[in-house]
């Protein structure tokens, strides 16, 4: 059998915590906390289950679920939203972003994408038979250059998929780069996709720019977030997309036929616990922050070169004083040698620069950190 | 925006349990039991949760789990599968079926369905820019007439899709029929995607003809199964795909991007329960054979004809002694004035017959059963 997607093998976050799993190594390469979702909201999956909640969800979603999404779309962004027709719950964000993608884009078309690009948007922008269009953000910060995206723009370009926090540098996009955006797509047909599933995760008092913030913008944009990542549960997969009436019409009838709805008692669960306890997310940029500055007081004496993190939970750092070897050799090297986990940056490039970069996870307690950094240390 | 599924609109299940919602009646429409998962399932997923199985499961789904999918396949199938290489769990058999078609049907491709096809089918067909070439049953028992498939057969033909127990029609494929199908995909490279969703669910002493008893077939085949039908949890969507190593190899590049994993603590709870407790699956035709037989008796006085029911949780009924109205019409209706919601046959059919026939769901606790048949006895 020929394989549709020449490109792919196995995903390298699956490589990786297979490769740490084996080794004992700390794992800092897939992006996941190694500490608990709240109690109240596991006692309300309890709780579900045992009132009877364990049959088919409505497919787009539990209704007070989204409400309390679009309440808090409301709250962060002030953007009000219909929780009827323009919010729609899905398993976890990657299931939104391929539905998004395959909603809109079509055989022939183009999509954009800045590199380095999470790994699962090509493969999805190549099974609609498209093209996704590289374009290399600018290091050492990560930018865009909008010039090129201008030159990039043809009459196929269907869809500009952007991601602020950024996976995996922690860029983040500004106001003013929205307003770039904003001005490439009017009077174009190009839809955005806005991965903002770090969305509450922005450091040193910035706020995030979501393109819900941009009325212009908001009007022809699916912005997809995570449950796993607010909450501390990447392995209950929820996640959701909103967007506009039209589109979010055309991602419903994909939606329902790829997974049809979500796990049923965790909808019930956070639909509770959003509407009592918003500080949880009001709280994670602090909470983060100290992760992060903790993180990067552990690893200061170590040979690595630390690059700044404005969001996410993803700290990148230059190995070129440990090591020549391109950065898969490395991150292959550290995981049996090192006993650190990472993930290397080439698999999320279409032509890697050849830097030297690697991205270490600091959702984590003070105890793995610590001993992450004293194998750090040692390299 | 141009839609990409012109003939897709809400799935009629959805429709049709918003309306069984709307008018309180008794939802015998969309498939799924009244009654709880076993409680020692829920008491591991609490435990799961406790235990820290929060993130990520492994993508193809968690190692003891795919082991116990092995496990009960050798034993009711006697056919031995590798749980590295061709076990995967998805989310749900929505997603299992979706991953499966993107995985290898093409552009230009033709799937071979049966009509009445589960709804599923073609619009992730479409979304491939192949089509869907459909063949219909033939009633009264819903056989497949094999001499229109092998007529069907054309060098673009890339996969057939079988459905047994079928859905809506309760018919089950034999040996003889799995013989036909070896015969007319010998020698070429059609892929066979088998929907086993109600594989525990045969009557009368009947055996399950999974394509994985005939080791040709297997060898070329997806076979689809639902924790949620077996295990009463639809709400919980698990469920997985075998198939041989280089398909189950395409079938896990496109699962990885379309939701990576499923919900961790359900996927702990069915490795545990599955290896203790296999007389669950095991009981299911009794179990569910005392529900169907019920279901007859108590509806045997209205003026609905009962079609015969050899697998599934569905009756078929022959609603011509009471009205001529077209099936959604007489089941919008029906869930209006009668109080009792069911599932036409109709959106199931590329050219519907034009026969008098809706689908009820007997999944259902006696109190349940025996308010519709009340409802249904009346009309
Ligand atoms: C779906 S596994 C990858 C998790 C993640 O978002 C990351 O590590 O970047
Ligand atoms: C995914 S909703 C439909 C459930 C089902 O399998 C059916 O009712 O046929």
């Amino acid at each position: 059998i020929e394989t549709k997607l020449p490109k792919v093998g196995t995903t390298i976050f699956s490589v990786m915590s297979q490769l740490a799993m084996e080794h004992k190594a700390v794992n800092l390469g897939q992006g996941f906390p190694d500490f608990e979702p709240p109690q109240p909201l596991r006692d309300a999956i309890t709780r579900a289950m045992s009132e009877g909640r364990n049959q088919y969800a409505p497919g787009i979603g539990l209704q007070p679920l989204r409400e309390q999404i679009a309440l808090k779309t409301e709250r962060m962004y002030g953007h009000k939203l219909s929780a009827d027709t323009e919010v729609t719950v899905t398993s976890g964000a990657t299931e939104a972003l391929f539905a998004a993608i395959a909603a809109v884009v079509r055989a022939g078309d183009e999509v954009i994408v800045f590199d380095p690009a999470y790994d699962s948007y090509e493969p999805a922008i190549e099974l609609q038979g498209a093209r996704a269009v590289h374009i290399p953000l600018v290091a050492p910060t990560f930018a865009v250059d909008w010039q090129r995206v201008r030159d990039a723009v043809t009459p196929k370009t269907r869809m500009i998929l952007i991601n602020s926090p950024h996976n995996p540098t922690g860029a983040v996009l500004s106001a003013a780069d929205l307003d770039e955006l904003a001005a490439i797509v009017r009077d174009t047909e190009i839809v955005v996709l806005s991965d903002e599933v770090y969305e509450h995760i922005v450091y040193d008092g910035e706020q995030h720019q979501s393109v819900l913030r941009h009325a212009e913008l908001a009007a022809r944009s699916f912005v997809v977030s995570s449950f796993g990542k607010t909450y501390h549960c990447t392995g209950w997969k929820l996640g959701y997309a909103v967007a506009p009436k039209a589109l979010s019409a055309e991602f419903r009838k994909v939606h329902q036929y790829l997974t049809f709805c979500t796990f049923h008692p965790a909808q019930v669960a956070f639909a509770e616990f959003m509407a009592s306890t918003p500080e949880h997310y009001l709280e994670l940029p602090a909470f983060y922050q100290a992760k992060r500055d903790r993180f990067r007081e552990l690893i200061k004496p170590s040979r690595f070169k630390l690059l700044d993190v404005p969001g996410g939970y993803f700290q990148l750092v230059d190995y070129s004083a440990i090591s020549n070897k391109d950065d898969v050799a490395f991150c292959e090297w550290m995981v049996k040698e090192g006993g650190v986990a990472a993930i290397p940056l080439t698999p999320f490039y279409e032509k890697a620069p050849g830097t030297h970069l690697l991205r270490l996870c600091f959702a984590k307690s003070d105890a793995t950190m610590e001993a992450a950094a004293e194998r750090l240390c040692k390299l």
